[in-house]
């Protein structure tokens, strides 16, 4: 576990460049903030109506009751976005809707169910000591710090912004990872698939992961098994992209390019080889500032060497302010039967039942299936030197 | 509940008009499937070597041991991608990567770390029965449906269809939803905001809710409180998208025009009203097919109407086949005071604490608050006659 963190960590010490751009406040939704954001306004700005009632002074009216109601001369009529031309005085009341502006003078607005009224004139058959105005900076005092930077625009972040009246805001652009995939059987889909090859899943199920963490993954293009044509693949895929990522060629075999041409290019090698599986043959470098992240070439343990050693990078490459994984306990809803000597991640989905995390695992867990990443949102955590885990354990779990 | 299920209900009753577009794969991810996938190919399609090794007639290895090894003659290299010159026979075994086709007459490929080797020999220490070979078809049988339409599609269902070799994917269009913002004390963010005056924060807060949904959210306008501009700018905006929502106008107060401007333009009002705080103060009405969900004017109102009562039409609306709130129990981390008649909605977030679901309560309960929606993903439903709840106790949260 230690070498794990030491990974994550290593990545985590490579400076991000992080650039700038203001957008429009309606695009913001899902980007990260990349200014802090003041209340420059109170909210409410002014003394707000609660109700659609009469505005008066509470003072008037504290000898009312049903007996003896009291009754008020109604001045005015203050729709919201108005403003009222008289203060209230004693003896009066203004007719006022939710929203609008609380005339001076006035420390109650009574409801007007709570009322009889006609156009002038307006009865009430209670006392009350004030109260249903807002008042101002209730809400959101002014000069407060309203959201820090890092922070991903949620819906209602985005109509917070906009209630400070802003029409733009300063995110961090979406960084782009180019995806390389190494291996000469692989075809790109959408073209004649010749004998003995296969079409390559690798970028398709990294850039969903990606896009949903808000990074734009760009397909670069798939490198035969051969040296020189990988490293020059690299190279023109690092001066293009934020970070790159590989699949394929990582392990020990003998067409397992990717640690050589990373000698090559004269990449710094933060680590190769980890002590999980699957994925755990995977390795990360740094050359002119940027990371290239070198993965299995099997989905299902490309997709959890990125995610799991990858991700807290890859958030703070969005210039994120929350970048560790988020982890939780879940209970196994199935035996896993399978001994392990290092940390086996195993691929699952979330549900809650009766309260409590549960973690289903996904039905084909071999390293290679792509299928054992469909529908999976979790990755579980099997300790390493474990002989198998039995239904209703507890494992630390990741969401992804 | 049940006047609140029926109201759903009669929502999802409208029928729904959907369109389809064949869209490339790689645009794929979060949008909903449109059409059944098939496995038009096995997978593997052909008896696939799962690693670097040696292709071999498992009988020939029959009699090998550490004392006896057995040496067969290496008559040809295999990289993946490359389909063998000659069937495997007696003696003779074929130098072959992962993922290359194993030639004809193997029934087993021996890791080559096994084996000791030369470039023309290779010598073997033990038998074996045969295996690692992945049959055509293991993974996925030639035939099968792997997908069916209404699927929101995932990072791994997009990897899937890849390897289908499918450039292009048929989905549903995204609907289009119109925002009618009515109150003549409304000004857009980027504006200059005249005294008494506030600025609109509905159409984001909805907008992000519906981005993260699938749709398309369009601001359409601000109405003042007139109704034959309200009814003018509902109908422009029914003709201009599949959907309208107008917040605000929607109660009992003297500018409610919402629901007479449903008589106006002849729309057939579904419900109006409904047993729960806050946003029971909504309606819904049909028009030319298309429904307008009419929300209340305050932020957390507006929200909770709009998802925890029209999520499952808008759904329904993307052609997802799963459109039912995500329901689930969950414990409240801190008590809630307040007593009430009717259904109370309680807006916070989801964490798991020692495997168990927790209902974090947003700060701010109150109606109006953009605030109270700040962080929210979860609605906590506190029952009908409730005296308050205690920290601890579990109640339904839907996951918005």
């Amino acid at each position: 576990m230690e070498r794990i963190n030491e990974a994550r960590q290593a990545l985590l010490e490579v400076s991000v460049n992080l650039k700038r751009e203001k957008i429009p406040v309606e695009k913001a939704y899902g980007r990260v903030l990349a200014e802090r954001i003041m209340a420059e306004m109170a909210v409410p700005p002014f003394r707000r109506s609660a109700y659609d009632g009469y505005a008066i002074r509470s003072e008037d009216i504290r000898e009312a009751s049903r007996k003896n109601p009291v009754t008020l001369k109604v001045t005015e009529r203050i729709p919201a976005g108005s403003i009222g031309k008289h203060p209230v005085t004693k003896g009066t009341a203004a007719r006022i809707m939710t929203g609008a502006k609380v005339p001076e003078g006035a420390d109650i607005v009574v409801k007007h169910e709570d009322t009889c009224f006609t156009d002038t004139e307006v009865r009430f058959f209670m006392s009350a000591p004030g109260g249903n105005i807002a008042e101002p900076g209730e809400d959101v005092k002014q000069g407060i710090c309203l959201m820090e930077p890092g922070k991903v625009i949620g819906a209602a972040d985005a109509a917070v912004i906009a209630g400070q009246g802003m029409g733009q805001v300063r995110v961090f652009r979406k960084p782009v990872v180019g995806i390389v995939s190494t291996g000469s059987e692989l075809v790109r889909r959408g073209k004649h698939l010749p004998e003995g090859m296969v079409y390559d899943t690798n970028p398709m199920l990294l850039a969903g992961y990606m896009q949903s963490h808000g990074m734009i993954p760009r397909e670069w293009e798939i490198v035969p098994d051969d040296m020189e044509m990988l490293s020059d693949s690299i190279l023109r895929a690092l001066a293009a992209h934020d970070m790159v990522i590989t699949t394929g060629g990582v392990s020990a075999g003998d067409f397992d390019y990717v640690p050589k041409a990373m000698e090559r290019i004269g990449a710094i090698v933060l680590f190769h080889g980890l002590p999980f599986k699957p994925g755990g043959a995977m390795l990360a470098a740094v050359k002119d500032g940027k990371v290239i992240l070198g993965l299995s070439g099997n989905p299902g343990a490309a997709a959890v060497g990125m995610l799991y050693v990858g991700l807290p990078y890859m958030k703070k490459l969005c210039g994120r302010s929350s970048i560790h994984l988020t982890k939780a306990q879940a209970v196994l809803s199935e035996p896993f039967g399978k001994s392990s000597r290092g940390i086996r991640i195993l691929r699952g989905s979330a549900r809650i039942q009766e309260g409590r995390l549960m973690f289903d695992q996904m039905e084909n867990q071999r390293n290679g299936a792509v299928w054992s990443m469909m529908g999976c949102s979790l990755l579980g955590e099997v300790p390493a030197g474990n002989a198998g885990l039995l239904a209703g354990e507890t494992i630390n779990v990741y969401f992804i």
